[in-house]
């Protein structure tokens, strides 16, 4: 394993003053946002009765694929479900539901090895990640490439560095100079030297889950992991109803170690899901159920995560779309439904299909982060750098979507309805015609009062045309530099390296390397 | 009165696609929103009552002075208020409440000249309309400079043909170009004869008010206006808690006429409120419902409109920021208590700081117009083409804003929850791990499933980058030059406008040029 370079020795004066400002505002990090505020509540009574029928028929009715995965299958045989022909699980109205309410916790903490970064899943905490999965990646000086694992590290150390990114996401660019079967050791090495922020694994096959999860045990300790969750797996079901026996296997290895999966169907309305939005949403809700019963099934009482992945499809070329008003109606929806289950729900991200950080990457991000807070989301992947449908990560992107995530921070913390938030004082004191900036309220709370967005220029037009008239990409690309130059890494103990790092060197060894 | 320019006569194959691509994806308009989802309650009962409770107070202990309106002073001390020194208004805890209660409607009709494009204002009602104030304008060829008359009617044009703005709005941009006391004849003409939406009148004195209804009187018949809405005034308090003369006046005029004045604060936390938003909401709300109350003092019944304007400051430069998180808890309380009050809300808009139509102006203005639309915002100005703090109005902006404002057509909708929602047919048709795409149920709802915007490229990279590469604000710029070349001016009686022209030119010569 090459060890990660040195960060750029030539430093010029603006990359200084950048990494200046980018010190000056860094706020206290907290590990994870603790909503103070209500959810969105969409839907009445009645109707989410309606959806949770609909996606029990589908169960019933149509029900769930397990291709390949004869302990599954018998799960839920035992369970009460029927099977039919090879693989298919019928399960009776209301069963898959009722397993994950028995046992299925409603939130937890996933543990990081900084006790300061652990975060807490489901009830009213939410938790940001990096996006997940691009093979590609873009800078504004550059362009477009295939990602390397030196995209990957420094993503992580981004992600790190970020005060507003509560997690280190896992596949943050896919390391496509490395060998397919043998990537997720050199990215759960990043995820766990370069960062202290909790994590996830490998999905790709139950072998890889497993070195994940083994990962895991050389960093925290073998026992500690069967009573503390460390690690989440994004799993994704091959919608419609189809679940693979690798999927499953995926599913039931997190389980069994007492990690999370996180069951997320992919549904594109109109190709693996209908074109109306509410058979989407109860699909969509049918296939998550029956993957969180299903780590039910292996490991009660075991976390997992609801999630789901809607998008809509472009009428003139079939494409996937982002940032349409149907996902929002859909996650809004899926929170009501998540919280009358019992479990963490995520949804959401800064997504878009855009090809640059433009303002049609902005408008499509924000509208779905929004609606995605606004539904009560509990874990937020795809939350800083997703361009492009998911096929690129955006070095600019990456930290302009960051900062977007830093606002809800505020929108979470809610009015502070108490003597200093009326300011009652400040009224009296300055009345009438006047102005508040040199009075005692204000400058009791001025440090405090406002978010600032570093990256967004609000100076006079005269004044942002004398400095060059830059758009925020090229203030974004300043900031991603001189925050990677600034980059120290975490301190971790040596024989733990040691040991992780013999752990790959042993295990890569063992197998030729492979591309798929 | 110079006559409007024929469109453009050089239309090149770029902009004959352009156009009919512009056509092609034209839906049926609606004259504005009914939402079908509820809107956002972040406060809980006794919340709200506290901050009614502080507004109450900043009423009573510090009062409204109200400057050179005598008028207005003796209204509000025949309804009970303690007049102090020669303008200070004092009035008793909750008073002005229950004045608005009396008798503001919670939701009235401006009817516009074509009645199919009248809208609701109120309730479950949403309305979109361009942004207001800009003395500057600005296009990706041109850059920035200042508004002229035309500018000011192609902007009417863009929003006339826009589908998804139902008003025509008001003092688009500034006509620069024409002098200061007569520029509102020919911003009326031109919302009046270049399109049928309804529109907003002058502000700037009582006599232009006056003039702006007088020519309402042209339009629709003088008789007609007494029992009918069909013009708005915008009017900003001076905030903190100053209502000039001009301003109670212009109040006054519009309801006296039976006409909606819209009664906005203005405030920058920390200069003119504090920089606390639980203050700077209780202080809006109390100038707000100060106004409101007014404009029933002089005629009760009279339609009329709750506003506020709230913004954050930089604290790096004290300038005024947008998309911040501060104004969204704001908007999501004053939601709450116009409903409360049962008065229809104006707030949010496409508002930003950036110099150019960014990523930075595309996150600010989702993170007001999305925390707006949830708030359940009955009036939007600012909707469309707002740049660089309300100083610019952008060309592209405002195509790119529109779009953004016709996926909340979909948003407000809601989710259909019926049996062809649902799909249950096309689960039974399709099974698991096949697609959707040529079922019966697609097929049948394929056209109308998904919101597209026509300005996002959703294509893959490789097709992408063979058009060229190129970002949202190119395609932008495409449409609104395309739109304004197939625009066509709606019909309008010729008696009609040779009164409307009369008027102006009588007007016109009864006073010299002036600039302010």
């Amino acid at each position: 394993m090459s060890t990660d370079d040195p960060s750029s020795v030539s430093r010029t004066r603006v990359r200084r003053e950048t990494r200046q400002r980018v010190r000056a505002v860094y706020p206290a990090p907290v590990p994870f946002i603790q909503r103070a505020i209500p959810p969105y509540e969409m839907l009445e009574e009645e109707q989410l009765v309606s959806v949770e029928h609909h996606a029990d028929r589908i169960l019933q009715e149509i029900g769930m694929e397990i291709r390949g995965d004869a302990a599954a299958l018998r799960l839920w045989k035992d369970a009460g479900a029927d099977i039919r022909g090879e693989s298919r699980v019928h399960v009776p109205l209301g069963l898959a539901r009722q397993i994950v309410k028995r046992s299925a916790p409603a939130e937890f903490i996933q543990y990081a090895r900084n006790p300061d970064r652990s975060v807490l899943i489901g009830g009213r905490a939410t938790v940001f990640a990096p996006a997940y999965g691009p093979p590609f990646v873009c800078d504004a000086d550059g362009g477009r490439r295939y990602g390397t694992i030196q995209d990957f590290r420094n993503f992580v150390k981004l992600a790190y560095m970020s005060p507003w990114l509560h997690h280190s996401g896992g596949t943050v660019c896919e390391p496509t100079d490395l060998p397919v079967n043998k990537r997720h050791f050199d990215m759960l090495y990043a995820h766990m030297t370069l960062s202290d922020k909790p994590f996830m694994g490998s999905v790709t096959s139950a072998a890889r889950a497993a070195d994940s999860i083994e990962m895991c045990r050389l960093l925290f300790g073998a026992e500690y992991l069967d009573t503390h969750c460390v690690i989440l797996g994004n799993v994704n079901v091959n919608s419609p109803l189809v679940l693979d026996g690798e999927a499953s296997r995926v599913i039931r290895t997190y389980a069994a170690a007492n990690q999370a999966p996180v069951c997320v169907p992919f549904i594109l309305g109109g190709a693996m899901g209908p074109v109306s939005t509410a058979g989407a949403l109860a699909q969509c809700f049918a296939e998550a159920v029956f993957c969180v019963a299903l780590s039910q099934l292996e490991r009660p009482g075991s976390p997992v995560i609801l999630g789901n992945f809607l998008s809509s499809m472009s009428l003139k070329s079939g494409a996937p779309t982002f940032g349409t008003p149907e996902p929002p109606l859909a996650y809004f929806a899926i929170g009501q439904l998540a919280r009358r289950l019992g479990v963490p729900l995520r949804c959401g991200g800064n997504l878009c299909a855009s090809k640059l950080p433009d303002a049609q990457a902005a408008y499509e991000s924000a509208s779905s982060l929004w609606p995605a807070f606004m539904a009560g989301a509990n874990f937020v992947l795809h939350a800083a750098g997703w361009l492009e449908a998911g096929l690129s990560m955006s070095y600019e992107k990456f930290v302009m979507d960051a900062e977007q995530c830093g606002a809800f921070h505020v929108v979470g913390r809610g009015l502070t309805l108490d003597d200093n938030g009326f300011a009652m004082d400040a009224f009296q004191e300055v009345g009438p015609g006047s102005h508040f900036l040199g009075s005692a309220h204000t400058l009791r709370n001025y440090e405090t009062a406002f978010f600032d967005f570093e990256l967004s220029d609000n100076n006079s037009f005269e004044q942002w045309s004398q400095e060059g008239g830059h758009d925020i990409v090229w203030r974004a690309n300043q900031k991603w530099k001189a925050m990677l130059d600034a980059y120290q890494a975490p301190v971790i103990d040596g024989a733990t390296r040691d040991s992780l790092l013999a752990y790959v060197a042993h295990r890569k060894a063992s197998m030729p390397d492979m591309n798929y």
